[in-house]
């Protein structure tokens, strides 16, 4: 493959360019990846309604979330170990949400620390997710300000993490010390653009938000571990409040696939909530977001910003999800790939393929702006 | 293979004889390629009822469209640049169409001009995009005119090119200048038989319609550069009566999925209406045909002749569309595979192999005649 | 594969042993062969009702059919040209039946002539087509008369022969005269157990019963032709009368999907009817016979005898197909395969794998005899 | 693969060592294996609830099922023959179910009597089929009593057994004397270590519980024959009182699929009921359990304790088998595949695996303790 044509040709090229095991991180979702697959398939089931000979010389996708106008009504998911796929990749990507005018979120267990990244690009959002050293949550609340973050993504489907058979099998997970070290080496050996460019020159490699409280433990290995012992499964939407107090931005909460769940969020001041279920990655067996989202839309829709991810691969399936009742969507894997495959250029030009299928998807269903696309659209 | 039994055959006839980027040209649908596949798997599950100890021995395929009488309810819907699938290509095929006794429709933008093809055959429809140059827009309807055309096919479906990623992938689109000339002529190389029969004597290849105005540049890599840039996505149903005004004979609407342009269509001065999806290379995500065909028949059916088209594969597709609704129905992929594997002669013996499949699938639903295909004969 | 276990066990033995042409013939359906899998999968998909701790010691199998009592309520379905699978093979086929205690069907297109077959067994079947020659019909009525056959099944959903493409592709069809026969030669080279036994060995291989009108054209080159120029298209329920007219036994009539003309068979005299799609032969598209059966045993049953072919490959599926609302089930290519790989030794063990299986069933939903199959046992 | 992270690991583990003939014993289901797969794809149908922000750090698994109180609510289903999987399977299995606190149940076909895992084994469950010389059922009975079994499981959807393609394939069954025991003897070979540690090692290899009444012709190979003779078809529901009053522990029916069976049993005084179509390798075509198990718990449910198995492949599976319904789940297979892997180890790291998936579960469904999963929790 010379250039990419699709998100997916971006997973084709970032499986040749990756070392192994961080292929599959990526590319894997929870136990027997059930609705990791429906994700995609039941997005493909949405069918839409062509209408034809209305005028679409004009078409603006432009959109509003939470104050901030946006060329797209799309934002890059919080991705840990991002700065992996690609060299200093959290900047790389940031840098292309910003040219793209599309917000880019930070994950907790980003590679890059917050500082770095706000060295480098606009302001972006910053994902946290509870971890039992409320100090710690404290500081990094203190630090998304400091970096002038636009908005809080507070993930709470992840009290505890699901299992992944991929990186047990991969070697990523489980294989401890050395044996694993040497499983990652020699499949990083095998992919010597990858090691040199980012295994060697990308460095370091710890997750920048955690390593002053792990100290000398903040490699690679040690992050499923850190997870584990760190996030905190006591969280109730109490905690939320003690978020919210902390916080005076936009607050959203993420990882909702239940409208009482969603109207709890509401009620404890969320600005907005992200129906999502991790992308396939938590609890295998749930709902796609495709199917949880419109009852959802319907019991909060109005009162918080609903936005939605997990599944989304084209710019039809941006159009889908906000038909089907989202104001915004976020790509994960699609900007994971294209990041891995080609950095920043990567990740640019996959925004713009989503905006060209948006635009191509738009005129066909006779909308011209955003709030056009609603439930009319659905055939 | 030595013989093609069916349009499956002649698709297998055709990828080993065209270079890879003119057969993935064909084949291919846009973005997921989802409608292409309902298309198909939609048709298929339409079932039939079956009925037995009727006299069948006279069946008549005949039938009028638009004042014309037909030997059978089907036509060759416009493909554009067919005339890189065989040597003049599309002159081949509406010759074998004037022996079959159905009409073939030119498309604006085959590789024969319009009066290359009036030369060589009978009366046939020509296929009109909504272009920006309105001058050059009432040029071609004139010159369709002149070759005494029986019938004018709007294409409304178009306002923007859907994105086809096999034709990223395969070279054809995207790859710009010398290097893309390159790996198409290499894979033409790679097809001796076509390279010397089509590509060196079946010149010359340009969009023989739209050379006059595009002057030198007319070649096949400005082909998809010339529709993306003249275009027209401001058309509106008024522009369908600006057509209208300057064509007397019978004006088709193709490309309509919903009931309400059809009624549009209708009340705009159209003749006939093609329910089609552009063979699933739109809007990906849409309906397939046959799905979106019955409530538009209802709705339309009577006041505007209804065609239909898109996924159509054998005799037994054809008699299915018209119990579900349709007047006639149109046949795209399989002409262009016949005409790719064996040029005239593939074109008539494929539709010898749906008139036969045709008498057969009406022999044993008690059919005896075309009016007879209804709803009725649906199990 | 040792020993077959099941009929698909027997294909994969047929497979193996058959020149390709003459396994296609027997494996393939008509065009796009959907009707040939719904057969499988709709039966597939028919749940049964287990029942528990129901003394299932005893179980009965046998019945009546048309005043003949047999070992279990299962015939052997005519197939055409069986006599190319194995050596004289309606005769060892005939024989396998007669040792299991169930009728054998003979098809009037079979290798071996009546006499040839009443010599070696007990009474069967025969299988007639309507022919245009009505002169020649009445002889092979009063053969069948003088062969002692018990019933004669009339086949009415054969009025012009459905295009199957895999007798084109395999050059069983289509390639005619020295080619086509060089093509078949070839094939049966590579199958030299089965050139020496059944195809020199079993001569002559000509249509047995149509041998006497057709002089030397009767080979099998000739058969498919023959069938399409004297099968009778304008048959209509007065020619059931007329065959009811010149026959006194049981008089069953074989192809029926809908309810209508299964009343109408009813009205015209049958004594029994066979619900078949022709084994997914004839009009691809057709319901399966397990979805088409239950509503015409609603509104014959009783009336007429109801048998169905079509997709049974188990003994399981024979006791679906009862429950469904038959008298009786037939067997097409169960049969067809173990022949070809066993003759008439296969087609005993087969048919004993059969009754096997029908009594785990019938134990397992707490049947202990064929009228106990009911509906009720469906879940 | 170095580490098993799934079941399914276990299964591709236990494929690699074991010899084919008993792989396939394992892994297969009769007939055509329409209810085999029916069980894993209907549960993998079953949508979770995922709710957050409710405090799941003491998510407490513990439960109590016949008066026992369990770490989990899981037990080892009987698995005739497990002792071939592993030297002395039985016992490893046995005591590995021990050590994570769930029930162990012997099969009457195991290869270790009962007194040989008594020895080295916590009370443990005994299943009983319904055998013609009672006896010899009294004698087991007596002996299970003996063994200290904490509940007699009583099969009975095996009046007659299932025909299994897969070992008349293998050559496990059906291929008689010599002829079999080489083929046997050859798959053996080519599994070296198996052959030196089960082969060898884990000798003697007869039916353990039946050894006494068979004599010296207990080999494996008198396994399927002695099954078929010496199980009893005449079983009613009178025999489960004979069973009754000669067994006062808990007596739990195993194999009920339908809401009138699973009364009769509580009718008849069985404390508990497991809803089972035997994994598959009985009735083909029966209902899946999680499409069973709904309508009996709401039939019986509170009466008897409602347990199920068939299709559970992860602690998923389990969380979903209860919000069906079920009180609590066996599973078969999976433990099969682990003991055969990695013997007792195997087995104990297995139901860890269960474990934590059952964790995650419950704590993303908001479930801190088993009562809490109903069908409440279902999507
Ligand atoms: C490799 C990977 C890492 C992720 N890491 C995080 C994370 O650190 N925090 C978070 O809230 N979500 C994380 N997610 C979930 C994404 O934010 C998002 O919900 C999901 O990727 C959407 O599904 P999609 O990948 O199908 O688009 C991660 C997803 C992937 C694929
Ligand atoms: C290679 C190709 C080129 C086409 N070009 C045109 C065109 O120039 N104008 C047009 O109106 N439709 C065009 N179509 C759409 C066809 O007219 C028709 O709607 C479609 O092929 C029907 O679907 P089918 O291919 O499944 O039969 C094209 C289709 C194909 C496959
Ligand atoms: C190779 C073959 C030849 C057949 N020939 C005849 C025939 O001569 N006359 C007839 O009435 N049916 C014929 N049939 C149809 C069978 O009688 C029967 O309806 C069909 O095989 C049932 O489907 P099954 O093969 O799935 O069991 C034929 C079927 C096959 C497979
Ligand atoms: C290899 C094997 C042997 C079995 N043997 C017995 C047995 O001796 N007695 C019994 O009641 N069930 C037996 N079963 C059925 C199991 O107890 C259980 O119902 C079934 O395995 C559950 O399905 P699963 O394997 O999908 O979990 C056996 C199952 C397997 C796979």
């Amino acid at each position: 493959m010379t250039a990419a044509a699709s998100t997916l040709d971006y997973r084709a090229l970032a499986r040749a360019r990756l070392p192994h095991f961080l292929f599959e991180y990526i590319d894997g979702g929870s136990y027997a990846e059930v609705t990791l697959q429906r994700n995609v398939t039941d997005l493909a089931e949405v069918a839409l309604r062509q209408r034809v000979m209305t005028d679409v010389s004009a078409i603006d996708l432009s959109t509003e979330l939470f104050g901030q106008r946006l060329a797209m009504p799309v934002a890059l998911a919080p991705v840990g170990l991002a700065g992996m796929n690609a060299r200093r990749g959290e900047v790389q990507a940031a840098r292309a949400a910003q040219a793209a005018g599309v917000p880019f979120c930070l994950s907790t267990v980003s590679v890059c620390p917050l500082a770095e990244v706000a060295a480098a690009a606009a302001p972006f959002w910053f994902q946290l997710y509870m971890i039992r050293d409320r100090a710690f949550m404290i500081d990094l609340i203190d630090q998304a300000r400091a970096a002038g973050c636009s908005a809080l993504v507070f993930t709470v489907d992840m009290p505890v993490p699901g299992s992944r058979y991929r990186d047990l099998r991969s070697g990523l997970a489980g294989a401890a010390g050395i044996a694993g070290s040497l499983r990652r080496a020699w499949q990083a050996a095998r992919r010597p653009g990858w090691a040199w460019d980012v295994g060697l020159q990308g460095r370091p490699h710890h997750l920048g938000n955690v390593a002053p409280v792990l100290g000398s433990n903040s490699g690679l290995e040690d992050f499923l571990g850190w997870m584990r012992n760190n996030f905190d499964p006591t969280v109730t939407w109490r905690d939320l409040e003690f978020v919210r107090s902390r916080w005076d931005g936009p607050l959203i909460v993420k990882g909702i696939l239940d409208p009482d769940d969603a109207r709890l969020a509401a009620d404890h001041g969320a600005d907005g909530i992200i129906v999502s279920n991790h992308g396939g990655r938590q609890l295998d067996g749930v709902l796609s977001s495709a199917k949880a989202l419109p009852p959802i839309a319907d019991a909060v829709g109005g009162r918080v910003t609903v936005l939605a991810d997990s599944g989304v691969r084209s710019g039809l399936d941006v159009v889908r999800m906000l038909a089907l009742g989202a104001d915004g969507v976020l790509l994960g894997r699609a900007w994971a790939y294209a990041l891995a495959a080609a950095g920043e250029q990567g990740v640019r030009h996959m925004l713009g393929l989503i905006e060209v299928e948006m635009r191509v998807a738009m005129a066909l269903t006779g909308c011209t702006n955003i709030p056009a696309i609603t439930r009319d659209i659905l055939a």
